[in-house]
């Protein structure tokens, strides 16, 4: 359950969607991301929040703060180049709503999810960073997730901004003219930025008590059940301890030299 | 990033799914399953783990749990009566890799998510029903979060179990002749239910504990950076305090007077 939604609003939901049609017709004109919204009742004056999508994203880094968006009502819309799935690191493909060019230029809420090596791929792609820096530089907000911190910066949305990103990327922030702040979530002015993965969920609650007021982000988490207990002590290098991130490091060692060197050349082209 | 994975295989896994090819190949015989598994380059012998999809269902209910047992390299196929996409209540449409019928009958784990108001129409859907209580009866483990606690209950497998479920059906459970234990994830011998949503972070990460030890599991949970700092505390009934929880169950009461029907009728069935 998510909200009271009454039996005939899902009774069509379910069947224009059920099929994958809507999304399917989403190769015409633009009608995917209408009946979105239409289907969703979101109210015409709804936040306009883009979330982009690409290859080898992390499922959940966009259907945390999603799932948090959809129950605000916010008008959030999937965009990529064009509207051929997408695969995330599941093997579930996803497909955008609006192309680059269907996404309106004034968005309330710009935000990109990580997944290493998509966000590598990106940050070398001037056709995801020419979109990024446009709609970036003026959007109401500029907002990541896990290695997504990485993106926004290659685009340049980062420069003299606090911000964070997945921990083990963290160190590169500078290179792309950001200060990273060791915290879970990282507000700096309009740019707002969340940790690893997981920390979508509370960059999303947070962010949205910031658009709409706490009360109705409380809203949000009681429907979620947000009261988050996790099993181990183990969510963070300082909580996992030196040797088990050691072990890690060593496992990802070629992704992160990937990594730093689409750092460095982003920060290259951005004179930093 | 998720873990280490060598660039070829990144790219391979991007050619075949980019499209959507391999899961539009799902129609054929039974090639998407193991196509998933060689792709995910997941070991033979890993758990069988069938994930339930349904129409209506909680996207976040599936991708929490799944990206865990994703890191953890098990064998994740996503089930349902046929590969025709349901709909989430995100609209992202997701399709299944295993009908009921070529879903392996000894299963290490079957798990089912929720989402209420698709919840309710499997709780009488003689066809489903059927599946999780054959699968369930021999399952290694049988497991939920959110609302699919009443689903798994429906099918009697919960009969003398403790139990929970989405706070606002738990006091559905004993008409399935389960009892409520307010817990976030409980587990009563091979039974493992968690609470609402977000709990099936927790539920997986306790799971993976207990399949493959701790250690393995506290891996899992430094991938995903999961160190949860909800910005507010509002996640159960009871930090939400009465007069949230009465505005929700206002908003909501159609659904659940739905919900306690489904239930009363499937308690009916199992004799309870």
């Amino acid at each position: 359950m998510i909200k009271a939604i009454d039996r005939r609003t899902l009774l069509t939901l379910s069947s224009l969607l059920a099929t994958g049609t809507a999304f399917s017709a989403a190769a015409d004109d633009k009608p995917a991301s209408d009946q979105r919204r239409a289907m969703m009742e979101i109210p015409p004056d709804a936040p306009k929040v883009a979330m982009l999508i690409h290859p080898k994203m992390v499922a959940i880094d966009l259907i945390g703060p999603m799932s948090v968006f959809n129950i605000m009502r916010f008008n959030v819309q999937l965009v990529w180049k064009d509207k051929t799935s997408v695969t995330t690191e599941l093997g579930i493909p996803i497909q955008a709503t609006q192309t680059f060019e269907e996404c309106p230029r004034d968005l309330d809420v710009l935000f990109v999810p990580g997944g290493l090596m998509g966000t590598i791929d990106c940050m070398s792609d001037p056709e995801v960073l020419a979109f990024l820096a446009d709609r970036g530089a003026r959007a109401k907000w500029v907002t990541s997730v896990c290695t997504g911190g990485l993106l926004i910066g290659a685009a340049g949305l980062l420069k003299g901004y606090d911000a964070t990103a997945n921990w083990t990327v963290t160190d590169l922030l500078p290179l792309l003219g950001a200060r990273h702040v060791d915290k879970r979530v990282v507000r700096d002015r309009n740019r707002m930025t969340g940790a690893g993965a997981t920390a979508g969920l509370d960059f999303a609650l947070a962010l949205s008590g910031e658009m709409r007021g706490e009360e109705a982000a409380r809203r949000v988490q009681l429907i979620l059940e947000y009261a988050p207990e996790p099993p181990f002590s183990n969510g963070t290098p300082k909580e996992a301890g030196p040797e088990r991130v050691a072990e890690m490091r060593k496992r990802r060692a070629g992704m992160d030299r990937q990594a730093r060197a689409a750092a460095q050349a982003a920060g290259k082209r951005l004179g930093i």
